[in-house]
């Protein structure tokens, strides 16, 4: 492979914006505009861990700055800026850097973000991405985990589960489902809602550990509970179909994590504009239960009884 | 090991000031003050490629911490925030992260900067540490790289080739000296110099690769080049004495890396600022060659003969 400097000026600057200062130095300048605030949120992926490995290059590319984008879009921030942190193994060749940064630039171009500088280095085993990124908001107006009241209504964008599911069809423990796979190796960050509830959601969080561990946040941050309907929880066709051959997979819909849809919380008399919101941008929006005052997170069936969960979420350890 | 969950809230909340929301937010607030450009740079540091993996854990992060600010200190900010990617084996024991907070608490406490947020998350093997640091600089005044001109004095802080030397020492291919092993494990980000050269070094970048590597990317950057004058290169009494027994590490002085010393150049009639300044910090600085309008970046010996280098400094790959 080329040196690391060449593999630089090949690959990389050309991605970079005028903050990055063509890459030609080890920091970047990046300040918001008057009357906004800079956002900066931080993500790691690890093959073997967060990746299988034997993913297209283009597509480990496009999740990570997924990932890092949904939780922007968790902020309401319109997405500027990213920092790569990458670690190839010495035998990587310059064709997976070749289209692991042709994957960069289609998120670039989609997004409307560039590269504003990193670092590169060699690995001892695993390929590790490791991604900041940087948005802004009004001054003052992020949507934080820490909003949510009583009274307020739980809502998810999109589908639940289908990453989760994807993943288990990815390694063979469940029949191929091309449309869960996508959506497991492709996750679409929710950015123009979370840009569209700015004074509309009391607190956010995106789909990345799973809904119940994520609303389960959303709930200890703002020191409330919150109940879920099992039965109101929005399922693609596919997710369905799998459910009705594998119903001990339902935990996938819950507590799977990597769906990368948003879960928010709104005033109930907000409801339409919730609506609204879901119209304009053609985005599905589910109510799926009610913010209560005392803690937990808990999942009820129609007639409201608790669903025994043995898990809500990914942890690491 | 406590979930990562427990993990956040026991040892990393601690770390964490206003602007990281205390962490309960996937991402942290910061906006630079009036006047000021928010400056950040990104470095990954990785078991068996950047540190050997037996080092104390507060070392580790005392390491990675230092340069990354050593990045700053080279563009002359004064660091606020970090965000930190730490990834550890499934079978790491608690007692590693408290020892490694407590290497990031001294730090914080030693150059007043806060854990803004970040990610924490299992690695299937090495430890890796991913650090994205910001500070500020007055609007516009950011030192780069790019700005040596020919006629220009290369300086350097410190003394060079220390911790090159001590990584020798500690993998057992040069005699024990505790004083480089010390400067390999615990590196001094140049931080109050930086700061004192924002208006008088043309360009500056710290000594990361190896000091002709480092100095090159000035040059390359700068669209000039650059005579070095071995004889002038700082030593200390700790390196002097092990090139005196081994002349064979000469190129762990002039391509060697770590050091985190700062290089940088001056307009000629400010030789006498650089002597103030370093009266003012007590802070050794050599004044090592001189910028030349024709490009390449030469290392010569006292009578201005090419020394020959087969290597400058680091590469990965």
């Amino acid at each position: 492979m080329a040196g690391e400097f060449d593999l630089i000026a090949k690959y990389f600057r050309p991605l970079a914006g005028a903050e990055g200062l063509e890459l030609v130095d080890d920091a970047s300048c990046v300040s918001p505009p008057p009357g906004m605030d800079l956002i900066v949120t931080k993500d790691l992926l690890i093959e073997k861990i967060h990746f299988v490995g034997d993913e297209a290059p283009s597509s480990i590319a496009e999740k990570a700055l997924a990932v890092n984008l949904s939780d922007l879009a968790a902020k309401g921030a319109k997405p500027l800026h990213y920092w790569l942190g990458l670690a190839l193994p010495k035998q990587a060749e310059e064709s997976w850097v070749a289209d692991f940064t042709a994957g960069l630039k289609r998120s670039q171009d989609k997004f409307g973000i560039s590269l504003a500088g990193g670092d590169t280095t060699a690995s001892p085993g695993p390929v590790i991405v490791s991604i900041t990124a940087a948005g802004v908001v009004p001054k003052g107006r992020m949507i934080k985990r820490a909003g949510a009241r009583a009274g307020d209504l739980v809502f998810v964008s999109g589908t639940l589960g289908d990453a989760s599911l994807g993943l288990k069809s990815v390694v063979g423990e469940l029949p191929v489902s091309e449309d869960l796979v996508q959506r497991y190796l492709r996750p679409e960050p929710q950015m123009a809602l979370g840009q569209a509830l700015l004074g509309l959601a009391t607190a956010c969080a995106d789909v990345s550990d799973g809904l119940l561990a994520d609303l389960g946040h959303i709930c200890e941050a703002s020191d409330v509970g919150a109940e879920v309907r099992q039965g109101d929880l929005p399922l693609s066709a596919a997710a369905q179909e799998v459910l009705r051959a594998n119903p001990g997979e339902w935990p996938c819909v819950f507590a799977g994590g990597d769906d990368y849809e948003l879960v928010f919380t709104v005033r109930a008399e907000d409801l339409s504009k919730v609506s609204l919101v879901s119209n304009r941008l053609g985005v599905r929006l589910s109510c799926i239960g009610r913010i209560k005052g005392t803690p937990g997170c808990h999942l009820v069936d129609k007639e409201g009884l608790l669903v025994q969960t043995s898990r809500t979420g990914y942890q690491h350890f």
